[in-house]
């Protein structure tokens, strides 16, 4: 399986995903503001693999106040989490996991610091086995709507890299193919920071699922060529009512979808469901540099001094996804979660 | 006015596109060998611009045979214009302007080859100028069709390199804004060439219009969240039912302006249109070398054993096509242009 961070020996190891595929390359995380710049800079994202990560960053800031006063230690874990919080604000995985482990620790309050950074530590470990136990059962439930061969069409990367597991939209498609459907997925390339074409194509090279490269404009087009027969996208964030915050580019590939009359699939694990949110109009999107869409692959494609824009997610309203797959089942239109 | 291309003191000077934004780099195009391989690299590109450059090309092929006797002008020409022909199959404007210069040597075929050469240099000369005035027409008749203010959304390069003129659908844009209109423009970078990014951005840059790049993948978004009040592309070639082949992406454009109710317009000289051709399916597509998609500005962006294709047009069905904007008015549909 394509893991994304290993916890080995009390020390936290992280693939840096900004230099895939070129170079598989491990670089060790030693506290928490390594952890949120290694988030900030995408060197480890995918909103299951940022609960994971931000659970394993708070573990790595507090080490260093194993001995000191209780007191000390909560105030600490507050600033630790708020400052991993504020790293990046759509994903909600993110808030999810460092919520849990505030609990953790509320709850053994009368506990030593020492023990305590035992206890998270270990709640740590529990998340990343979750998560992994979560797309197991993602891919089961979204065996159903796969069908038994032919096209699909993905967006960004949800994979081993995303997740900590097997993924979500592409742990689906991934374990339907182990499991004899005959799938072969067009892989958006995704920009701007391309990781279909960086990310999602050195996973399914490796899992031995055919696939095709294509650039973000040609989806139409596929759609009307190559009999698309579902589209599969992962999820950020999920407001109550099913509208979902994801990689930019995927509500304007749902519109395609839904014109085509090809099926659209959201698969997410039930951590990315905010439902303190009624709808996705308050789910806030995160604005990215300007400057990763005037550079592609760290080259200047536009004149310096161009103006550009970059949101890193959109908003795809509930009635054009046909139905979300979480690891508690196929959920259909109206979406009620509870 | 932002020209392609240059005869001077009988030499053709190209802009070659390939290195703008970076560089502003004449490059002299000797016979119709360098033609071709300049049109096949896209150093010059866009449909009217391509109808001028074949024009040129064959002028350039033939000057060897100035003192050669008719037959062997004659054959000469057919070869030569054959091989310009073959360089790119979707835009009609470079088989138009080939066999308007057929025609000219046709029509002088009792003339000396000298003659008959000095004739077709005035003919290449002529598309040329008419070209500059058919874009004149053409924003004339765009501007009626343009907001008063507000964003507008475009694709790929339709200005000045891409015609020689001042544009197509951005010579409707700018020249509604030199006539008082208040726009602003959505610029799709224009995977996989970036001819957005890399020249409509310099192109509007120097026209002093306002504008935004975006990734393709972010329209959808930018529809909904910007009141974008209207797409306007350009067009490779034109069926006689109004079926537009245009840059990859642009069907998708128009489907997502349909679903959003935004107008969806298409500008393009009557020389785009292809008569023989009573709907787009017939309009063959050209596939380009799939390392354009596995490359981003030269730079490679997925692993080298990752499938991908690039086709380099897209076809958009009538029925998503608000307007055509030719020299001649506002063709609506249904779409008839005789």
């Amino acid at each position: 399986m394509i893991k994304p961070l290993f916890w080995e020996n009390g020390r936290l190891l992280i693939v840096d995903q900004t230099r895939l595929p070129d170079e598989y390359c491990l670089i060790e995380v030693h506290d928490h503001l390594e952890m949120a710049e290694a988030i900030r800079r995408l060197a480890i994202r995918g909103a299951p693999a940022l609960g994971i990560a931000a659970a394993y960053g708070l573990v790595l800031g507090l080490r260093a106040y194993q001995t000191a006063d209780s007191t000390t230690f909560r105030q600490k874990l507050d600033e630790i989490a708020a400052a991993l919080f504020a790293t990046r604000p759509t994903a909600v995985n993110l808030g999810w996991a460092l919520q849990r482990m505030k609990h953790i620790a509320e709850s053994y309050s009368g506990k030593t610091a020492e023990s305590i950074w035992q206890t998270l530590l270990a709640e740590a470990h529990a998340i990343h086995t979750e998560e992994i136990a979560r797309c197991q059962a993602i891919a089961r439930q979204g065996f159903k709507v796969m069908p038994d061969e032919g096209n699909l069409l993905t967006h960004c990367n949800t994979g081993g890299l995303a997740t900590g597991g097997l993924g979500t939209a592409l742990g689906v498609i991934i374990n339907a193919c182990r499991h004899g459907k005959r799938l072969h997925v067009f892989v958006d390339e995704t920009r701007p920071l391309l990781q279909g074409a960086r990310l999602t194509t050195w996973e399914l090279t490796q899992e031995k699922v055919p696939f095709t490269l294509i650039c973000d404009n040609m989806a139409a087009s596929v759609m009307l060529k190559h009999n698309v027969r579902a589209v599969i996208v992962g999820a950020d964030r999920i407001a109550a009512n099913g509208d979902t915050a994801n990689k930019i580019g995927t509500y304007g590939l749902a519109v395609l979808a839904h014109y085509h009359q090809i099926p659209f699939y959201v698969a997410a694990p039930t951590s990315t469901i905010d439902h303190s949110l009624k709808s996705g109009k308050l789910i806030s999107i995160e604005e990215r540099n300007a400057a990763e869409v005037k550079t592609c692959a760290g080259k200047t494609i536009a004149p310096a001094t161009a103006p550009a824009i970059s949101p890193a997610f959109d908003i795809t309203p509930h009635k054009l996804i046909s139905a979300i797959v979480t690891e508690r089942g196929i959920h259909r239109p109206p979406y009620k979660f509870k």
